[in-house]
């Protein structure tokens, strides 16, 4: 295929008719053959094992010869497990409720008409990642069972693996008798193939990003079709004086340690100053342990020794890491000011037995989830019950907090009559 | 004030602080206080209806002297029956629910926690509308129901009327103990303010354009902030063979002819070969007492007489007038294969009593709302039973069709655990 730029806007806006038309097909398609689609990649995966980690190999090879790190080459192979468990996913969205066609609040209205709401897939959805070939099959078996097309541009250092896994996909996909156009792979590495892509619009419906902050950013400033960002988990855990001791200890700790590079990992923890002389010593005991670096307010330090001063740019950052930002707060006010100020709208929770503080927080802070006594790290779509997700969405419309299926879907109006006019 | 641009940025940005922060007490506000401030504003409308027609005097002479034609200067034109429609307008939304923070799908999960979602305001909304100054209380008061703070950019030829209505706004909310700031009116005719407002990110949550589609497509394309759009109306009714013939006729003549300049209008009628022969002479006569200009396809302009040959633009053209472009299709595919090429996806209309065809045509047409044997006049917020609407999204994303007080709103998740953690 030719790179030339003038061949890729070309290239791009058949994929982008090729993708229209077979959202058609798929908006209309039955569970039961999306079922059997999604059966037969997930048997196809397992069955093709050879040739998706021989096209790996490939793509293995020519990142250590660019010189990729130990941990970017961890990220792109694919073992035997890894292919089990992307096998494993697909079998998993099987199981999960089709969204599509559901219909709600039909009420007969003064008029006579019948009015309700119908959920429908958006369309088209185009999906830019970095470098796991696993998001080729997870993407598109959720894009898949929510009715929608796709168009798949991975990172290009994964681009053997990606056509590998789009192949199995695409014969499922027709061995269901399902248009194969329903998931298409970018087969190019240009990167004027993202600036198309981001651009199409009236072929794509919206655009997934996922990756690091600066990929996500640059493509929300460029698309001309709506994006479902993910940006930061700036979170928060805030421990009222009205705190079970053991609880907070708890989720402080989980909140922090259970993973240190995700998103919903706390980064910055607020005490109530009247449970801080109890509190703080006791967690940084635990953190010490850890091996977490504390940076607190100078009355955390003056309570916990050896604690770093914080500096006024710790109540923004995201660590993704070992490192807690902690302050002591007079009152819940001023954690939920805090929070309003320096939170990225990711998750927050407060530790409390208080109910009219527990109810305020929960109203009042402004963020994708918002939990009592609980640990943030619970901010998942498999945690919260949607099955899967395509991603977290820190955006207030359409879509926020965990996306799963219905994230991919939107609804229309439904309006029945028997002949009704406007008067 | 200063007109020059750095300091219109600085404006703009001041409003934004002014913004979120009574879109802060606006969120937590109780429904009887929203509600109170609706009713004060009702009041004030009514008691200060002399001021507001003075300053809606000085609008209407600028306008005459800067040369605005008479439907220009009657849209600007507030009397009292359209100062007492607003005070209705404003009754009618205390009347509706309040749907903040409702709490929907709360269930138990297998790790203990339970999960719920939480409906919320948006927060800030920026609303950019043309001439009509109305808006200005129709769209604070929608604002103000939902808990969201709102900027307001209304035309220049009604910045006295404006401004005078949101006086009686802000002292509305005052009175109920709730912030003036939570409407806000650009008090600035510099067109950079709008410029401003579309890019204040971290500030204004959502932009509302309401006007021209010239107007809509500019703001879309240079916001940074989502743009909640209404483009155009090309609406369809299609006449299937197994129709009734009394549904046809008032469906597709109240349809065309109820009002000509609305997006809700049918601007193509399409009609099953087998009926057209019966049909269209009957309807044209129709059109014909009506006044409306048809232009068919061969097939019509052979079965009606003195009938214009349609241009294959015609099938794009959104009249807005006492025009029709009509044409004769094989069958349903055919039918829905033109409204896939040819509609704005706003709303689509099937007459048929064959209960397979309509039950197609409502899964499979993709428009915001899809009708059987009713007219398309009915996609209207007040018809739907959302009470009244800010506008009509042709957009998928979030809000699709019209856009009541939940399309102000997003749902945010909740968790309650009882110390809960991550295993």
């Amino acid at each position: 295929m030719s790179q030339a730029p003038t061949d890729i806007a070309a290239y791009m806006r058949q994929l982008g008719e090729r993708a229209v038309a077979a959202g058609r097909a798929m908006s209309r398609a039955e569970t039961a053959k999306k079922n059997a689609a999604l059966n037969a990649i997930a048997a196809g995966l397992l069955g093709q094992s050879e040739a998706i980690r021989a096209a790996n190999a490939k793509d293995l090879e020519a990142g250590r010869a660019a010189g990729l790190d130990a941990a970017m080459l961890d990220r792109l192979e694919l073992t035997p497990a890894r292919i089990q468990a992307m096998a494993d996913g697909v079998k998993e969205i099987v199981a999960l409720p089709d969204p599509v066609g559901a219909i709600t609040d039909m009420a007969y209205r003064p008029s006579g008409i019948q009015v309700g709401k119908m959920r429908v897939p958006l369309g088209v959805i185009g999906i830019i990642y970095e470098s796991r070939p696993n998001v080729t099959v997870d993407a598109a078996a959720l894009c898949l069972k929510s009715g929608n097309a796709c168009i798949l541009r991975g990172g290009s250092e994964s681009i053997h693996s990606n056509q590998a896994i789009a192949a199995v996909v695409r014969a499922g996909l027709e061995q269901a008798g399902l248009p194969a156009d329903a998931v298409l792979v970018v087969e190019t590495t240009d990167r004027a193939a993202v600036g198309e892509l981001i651009t199409l619009e009236g072929y794509v419906d919206v655009i997934i990003p996922r990756g690091g902050k600066g990929l996500i950013e640059r493509i929300a400033k460029d698309a001309r079709i709506p994006v479902i960002k993910h940006l930061d988990g700036n979170c928060h855990v805030y421990v009222d004086d009205h705190a079970d001791m053991d609880k907070a200890i708890a989720v402080a700790v989980n909140a922090k340690c259970h993973r240190y590079g995700v998103c919903n990992a706390m980064e910055t923890l607020l005490v109530h100053r009247r449970i801080a002389p109890m509190l703080l010593p006791q967690l940084a005991e635990k953190y010490r342990e850890k091996g977490v670096e504390l940076r607190g307010c100078p009355q955390t330090c003056a309570i916990v020794e050896g604690c770093l001063a914080a500096g006024e740019e710790d109540w923004d950052t995201e660590y993704l890491a070992p490192i807690l930002a902690v302050k002591v707060v007079q009152d819940l006010d001023e954690a939920m000011d805090h929070i309003h100020r320096h939170s990225s709208r990711h998750t927050e929770s407060i530790v409390t037995e208080d109910y009219s503080r527990a109810r305020r927080f929960l109203r009042e802070v402004d963020s994708s989830s918002v939990m009592v006594n609980a640990s943030t790290r619970f901010a998942d779509g498999f945690e919260y019950g949607l099955g899967a997700e395509i991603g977290i969405s820190t955006d207030k419309l359409h879509a926020r907090g965990p996306v799963g299926l219905e994230g991919l879907t939107t609804q229309k109006f439904v309006v029945l009559g028997d002949g009704h006019i406007r008067s």
